[in-house]
């Protein structure tokens, strides 16, 4: 895989088409969602542009992290955590020669505004608690806790790249050569710190040289599917196809899937999940045609202070969202909209969950979990 | 309901909010979709331009409302159906001083024009074989032979108007005080002569003075639901939502839908239907549920030629219908996407249909059957 330091995030141009030209490897060509800016901003890619533009931003302050995080520039359960922790970093840069006790005031102040963006995803809150942790356990001033925190944010994402990894090495037997894979919004590369969660697989597959198909979900009304998904597996040379997310049902009708792999952003202890909405319409499709049904994520996703699914909190976003396609009304003015951005499937649904500590079933009593609470 | 002479079709203005501000009929509130304009060429609203902008078109060549109904400026099966009636009528006009001979000839040429816009929905067929038996049936030369066909695509239009009401009239008792009801794609007065297929027993619950809420799916990719359906619903003032096509099934879940609405593009002799992409899932979903399930339409939508939904040609649309939205790409160009514009639905998934002849099962012997052919 690609370093982060490595061209596919500094450059500006972007070469989607070479994919297709030469041999190449799924993983050496995917995307890299995050970095540091070479002053120490978290540099993301503006996910909002794609796949028209591929726009980077240097975010310098945790106000610029949270407005990018709740503006869906970045976005994906695990990346939202990342670009949480490494927000932290990038706004007390400046605070480095604080006391300890105005640095720790400092960084309760903003966690909240952090955590506060998006209600879903437990990732998030997860992070944001990893750091407070690490910055009370550690001793000394504002200069030791803020290299202590540089040093955990990026310990977070370099154990989400290597948890991407694990999590497509224990889906990697699902997907043989011939395979049709349906997903359903992005939980690829642009949705993690490494080659994602649910196409993880998908791209071990493809670089293990079997043939691969995905159907891909378009995914309204944010479009992640077609938008994002489709734009990072053509970049790697994936081939895909677009569809509307009605068409599922009838594709599974017609024997054309032969698994369904979707992330997650909140998994309580008994397995139900919370994941981009419309994904329990497909679970209830892929049992009522007897498709495998898979959900791929970090531990860092469960959250076993939670029973089941019905204590998950669903985002409710901005009817316009719906009401509108790239700025053009696509309803009336006057017609309301309701704009869930996610649902919960109940575990009955799920064949499996594909995580860092390889296919699992619920109940799940641990949580977190990056190899750092292992160690 | 408004005669099509009056200012609904006519005038250029269109007052959506004053559907909120007075006491109203929804039926008077309803939009005419078709009429004939004063010269004899055939009125449409183009439906490509709704909801921003209301355009009218008057089409005057066999080749115009081809074109209409391939770009779907005019769509809905019963709708497409007097289209094509209508545009004969307006494409002969020319050769009424025609022989006999010239006249059938002429429309000979014109007809398998119309019929091979779309392949899905038979009223297309329907309508065009109508007119052909019935100027063979008529004596005389060419003037007598176009005064009837105008007279048989004015009564194409009035018997599904007629239908309309009493595909209402069949599904009002499932309508009662404070439903909820799902619906996909448009099956309103939009895609008929009168106040729908699906939409009908909406509006006549509606106008029966009952609380009743709509839950419009936008159905990807042309959108009719978010456009047109929830254009004329909030026209006619009753209350609807609209919800990403996905969000279906969760809402179903949350008990929040109390019956699902659908059109239908055709319907073979076992109760088979075609109808837009999504309403197959839909059906497994209502099913999953326990939420009825009903398929309006009228009579010569069905086709009693056609043992089974699997002898239902499906038509394939441009991918660019899923790549773009209003002309701005949403997936990366190299990128391929699949457009299946319809699916079917089997039978055991449907509690009942809603016809012009009551509330009805299958299996159905008879087909097309407006009242021109019951008299």
């Amino acid at each position: 895989m690609r370093n982060f330091r490595g061209a596919s995030i500094r450059g500006s141009t972007f070469h989607l088409h070479s994919a297709f030209r030469t041999p190449h490897s799924a993983l050496l060509m995917s995307v890299q969602a995050i970095a540091w800016s070479p002053s120490g901003a978290v540099r993301i890619i503006d996910q909002r542009a794609l796949p028209e533009a591929r726009i980077e931003r240097d975010l310098e302050s945790a106000e610029a992290v949270a407005d990018a995080i709740r503006t869906l520039q970045v976005r994906g359960a695990p990346l939202i955590g990342i670009a949480a922790a490494m927000g932290l970093v990038a706004a007390t840069r400046g605070q480095r020669g604080a006391s300890r006790e105005a640095f720790l005031a400092r960084l309760a102040q903003l966690a909240p505004l952090l955590a506060n963006t998006r209600p879903t995803a437990v990732n998030l809150r997860w992070a944001l608690d990893r750091m407070a942790r690490a910055a009370a356990a550690t001793p000394g001033e504002g200069a030791a806790l803020w290299e202590r925190l540089q040093a955990e944010a990026t310990a977070i994402w370099e154990e989400d790249r290597a948890m991407c990894r694990r999590i497509g090495e224990a889906g990697l037997p699902l997907v043989p050569d011939g395979a049709t894979v349906l997903t359903h919004c992005n939980a690829g590369a642009l949705a993690t710190g490494g080659i994602g969660t649910a196409l993880a697989p998908i791209y071990l597959a493809h670089d293990a040289g079997r043939r691969v198909h995905v159907l891909v979900d378009e995914t309204r009304p944010v479009l992640q599917g077609a938008r994002l998904t489709a734009w990072e597996l053509t970049h790697a040379g994936v081939p895909c196809t677009v569809i509307a997310d009605s068409a599922a049902g009838a594709l599974m009708r017609q024997a054309q899937v032969d698994l369904v792999l979707v992330g997650a952003d909140r998994i309580a202890a008994n397995g139900d999940f919370a994941n981009k909405i419309g994904t329990y319409a497909l679970a209830v499709l892929a049992r009522h045609h007897g498709v495998p049904f898979y959900c791929a994520a970090p531990s860092s996703t469960i959250d076993p202070a939670l029973a089941d699914g019905d204590g998950i909190p669903i985002e409710q976003r901005a009817p316009e969202e719906v009401k509108t396609v790239a700025g053009r009304p696509v309803a009336p003015a006057a017609a309301a909209a309701l704009n869930p951005a996610f649902d919960v499937t109940p575990a009955r649904y799920v064949t499996g969950y594909l995580t860092d500590r390889g296919l699992r079933k619920p109940p799940f009593a641990d949580g977190g979990g990056g190899e750092g609470d292992r160690a």
